[in-house]
């Protein structure tokens, strides 16, 4: 005697994994690798943006700008001549602190995803939040600026541990301040061990040709949904 | 004839609120007038109070801190021998990036509150949520670092427009910087009109007199409750 195999199916996705898994297709099959870069206010993602996509030779870029309101920085990349839509979190969401993979789902049919290679998603500028919710992003890059402090890796440890690569921005300020970077350096090892990292200048410029390096390279490997 | 007239009440407040009036009720009671503190994560709230605490003469502060996780902020403030209560909002709340009521109301059992005058309450460091959840405090305080850029007063307009003074900081560093004073006054005047600021700097110790006068001048004139 058989008895009827039935089959079950735990939820183990919540709706905002299901909804990232669902964007990250959709760029997949467009062939554009997705970055999300976070950090805390006033770090200087716009500024490292404002820089970058006009150094990437050969590679078509998009920006996907998560604010709480306003549109200055989507003003600031679109001067450059970069498709770039404006997603603010207030009047829609309420004022939300993080970009979720839904904001993100409503914010792509106004991107021309097949003619780009690299999308950058720069989220609202927040420590705990973002790195809570994945938007279907491949990578996932911090900026965290040395006017901050030392201690930041151990204050906000799941952001420095959600990440792929740490850019370690403002170090033409160095000299000014009381920063001691190896202390710095050892909070990030204790909080995420070897993760990759750079010190660069969205002033000056020092250090970007390796953070251009870094993006040309991987947006020129978009891997096929599995 | 007279019919029953019946009560209509209407839930106007919610649970936040709610636990808020009650915390504010015995602050009141204990004669404590309590300042949240509020700040993007490095801009410096720490390193103020530490320079606050024991400026303060005649005036019994104590101190409730609130981080995502760890004590390192409530370590370096017991170190002046004030009392300090860590909050955490990690274990218990689920990495919570703002302070809420009931957190604060967790932790006013820590505190002895009967000796004090001032309580600083230093919020997780966001410049979006914890502006829209009141403790109990009677007055709100912001702290924005000239490294963060003129712009922030329009892309986080509800934590300038929430507070009674704002205290610029950072400002040895204004040499130093590209930061143009007068258009990030222009923009803080375009959110919050005429809001009290101050430029400070927790490092050289500059504006700090007037800071710990504010501060000395309300914490004596706590109001009894309505």
């Amino acid at each position: 005697m058989h008895r009827t195999k039935i089959k079950v199916v735990e939820g183990v996705l919540d709706a905002n994994d299901t909804i990232a898994a669902v964007n990250r297709a959709d760029l997949d099959r467009a062939g554009v690798v997705a970055v999300n870069l976070m950090s805390a206010p006033g770090a200087g993602k716009t500024s490292l943006l404002e820089r970058t996509v006009t150094a990437l030779p050969g590679v078509r870029v998009g920006v996907l700008e998560g604010d709480v309101q306003g549109t200055a920085d989507a003003d600031r990349v679109a001067a450059l001549h970069v498709p770039v839509t404006q997603l603010n979190t207030d009047p829609g969401f309420g004022g939300e602190c993080h970009l979720d993979a839904n904001m993100v789902r409503s914010a792509l049919p106004s991107l021309p995803l097949e003619q780009l290679d690299l999308l950058i998603i720069e989220n609202v500028g927040n420590l705990v939040c973002p790195a809570e919710f994945r938007v279907g992003e491949h990578l996932r890059v911090m900026v965290s600026a040395i006017t901050e402090g030392e201690d930041k890796p151990l204050k906000y440890p799941l952001m420095f541990r959600a990440c792929e690569l740490v850019l370690i921005n403002k170090i033409d300020l160095l000299e000014h301040l009381d920063f001691d970077l190896d202390r710095f350096l050892y909070h990030l090892d204790a909080v995420h061990p070897g993760v990759e990292r750079m010190l660069v200048s969205a002033r000056t410029g020092e250090g970007l040709d390796a953070w251009c390096d870094w993006l040309a390279t991987r947006s020129s490997h978009v891997e096929a949904p599995a």
